[in-house]
């Protein structure tokens, strides 16, 4: 029988301690290091010859090095035989230069999809996808999994889903506001921001009651923070009693920490996707693990099952 | 008729303006620099429809970036109908990662290789590869120039062809050294680095006379100078009356600097194949100029003729 083999590259290895446990396996012996002149040096210290490998790597900063080393990492897996290369990608980068928005633009998110299958990668599991549409870019299967469930379920075991709206940020996130109310049996708001004339402050007008209310604000991904934060004080001037940010990707770059630091934000929920440095682990973020539900998702497909069992009908 | 037009992304934006002199136009109105979070941002800003590109990047450190810039760049050239897409890669970056030497290992220089010509490159002209193999790692037209002719005739112009000995620093560059010696006109020797025992250090032999003499020593690249500076000092120990080394590619990472610094070698002369960082330019080091070289190349592959005179018979 082929055996399940799990790797740990640099970018998120206590997050592959976590899915390695709940698969039930050790992660596979490999050193991922550096030559002098910075080139990535990869030796994997044991056969996987004729084994299903799955590596866990997310392409968050430094990007364009945790790529490589998923890129390396899988010729040389195909070259040393492996049967199947599977890889979890929690955190995908460049996934929001996924279309021409002006000309002679890149598309880079297709690019790292090709890169992705032209090294030798079978299968993609990916997590809250920027865009659904980038499953599309691979030709290869592609397991999508959801960071609200566990979202979900962290805000009802606090009992926070209790005159609660979950609030949309931007037109572009409806549709995920709209699933974790859903879970939360909650009414859902959206901020409308809108510049009423050239050379004008935007404004951010807020469409559904929020007034008395719990607010929680949902997102994929929280970079510098700046659409939560302005939102955050436009719901708390609308009279809501407390607002709580919550994001499956904490890219979290730049002024991210200080606006959130400065913000009502009473709390923002993440998910360890991607690895928190230290210095971005203050008191005001929570972070709980998709390493069970990832875990869980490389089982089933192991096993030959769907994964779908995961998300659907969780709440009905 | 198609324009020829070059682009400088950010790993060699001097040896670029050098290139884009020789030909003869301006480089591509570009601006390649990065998100927030690091990802790389790109720019064309003007319209390459139907015209023929060239991109100048060196895949020296930060090798990743650099690399990306590039896959990036051909991406965003591909999907703005480019007619032709033409990789100049001064430096080849993972060159020497071009074979299984152990188990597991990747073909780091053939990944490389396929994620260019998946981006959608349609041509390369490569400068002194590491191993002239990596040609066939591509499957689209490959020009690849020699630094050699330009050093004989730095080392011609101030006499240093007299009295002088070709010295390869080990049995790997014996063919490069060979090269020179026939522009000079000069004998070759080698040092032969030999290990007499398990846990003894090693001995350096050198194979051919240089008592008296000038030695040169020449290989493709150096990257920690710990075999250029050792040999150097076992030359002086043979009587040569002073070293001078020569190389393509100054990759001088780690100890390089300092190593030189207290070496016997006299001078150091490289080429601008690889920018060099305002600590690495000593007074020991002499950059000369591949920009006319390549920028020939160009024009003879625009004109649609062969590249190979700029190399053959050029002393006979
Ligand atoms: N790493 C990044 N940081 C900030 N903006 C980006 C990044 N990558 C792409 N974009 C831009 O974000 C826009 C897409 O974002 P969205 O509308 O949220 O999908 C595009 O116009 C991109 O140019
Ligand atoms: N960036 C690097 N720095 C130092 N050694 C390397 C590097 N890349 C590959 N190698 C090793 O260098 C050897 C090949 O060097 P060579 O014999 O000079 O072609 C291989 O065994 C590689 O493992």
């Amino acid at each position: 029988d082929p055996k399940l083999k799990i790797f740990a590259l640099n970018s998120n290895k206590p997050l592959a301690e976590k899915i390695a446990k709940a698969v039930g396996v050790e992660l596979g012996k490999t050193s991922v290091d550096r030559f002098r002149d910075g080139e990535i040096r990869i030796n994997i210290e044991e056969s996987i010859r004729g084994d299903e490998v799955y590596i866990v790597q997310s392409t968050s900063a430094p990007v364009n090095d945790n790529l490589m080393e998923m890129l390396i990492m899988i010729d040389a897996l195909k070259r040393a035989s492996a049967k199947t290369i599977n890889i979890v990608i929690p955190y995908y980068g460049y996934a929001r230069q996924d279309r021409k928005a002006r000309s002679r633009e890149p598309i880079t998110a297709k690019l790292v999809a090709n890169m992705i299958e032209r090294a030798g990668a079978t299968r993609i599991i990916a997590l809250d996808l920027h865009a659904a549409q980038i499953q599309g870019f691979f030709d290869i299967p592609l397991d999508h999994l959801m960071g609200a469930p566990l979202l979900a379920d962290h805000f009802i075991e606090r009992g926070l889903d209790q005159d609660t709206v979950v609030v949309s940020p931007d037109h572009g996130g409806v549709t995920r506001a709209r699933k974790l109310a859903e879970f939360l049996k909650a009414p859902i708001a959206i901020i409308d921001k809108r510049r009423p004339r050239a050379n004008v402050a935007e404004v951010m007008n807020i469409i559904g009651e929020v007034k008395g209310k719990r607010c929680i604000m949902i997102d994929d991904m929280i970079d510098t923070a700046g659409t939560i934060t302005l939102g955050a004080q436009a719901l708390m001037d609308a009279g809501a009693t407390e607002v709580y940010a919550s994001c499956t990707h904490p890219v979290l770059s730049g002024p991210a920490i200080e606006r959130i630091q400065n913000s009502p934000i009473k709390e923002l929920i993440v998910t360890d996707s991607i690895q928190l440095p230290e210095e971005k682990k203050i008191d005001k973020i929570t972070s709980i693990s998709v390493g069970p539900l990832i875990g869980e998702a490389i089982r089933l497909i192991h096993e030959n099952k769907p994964v779908s069992p995961l998300f659907n009908n969780r709440f009905s």
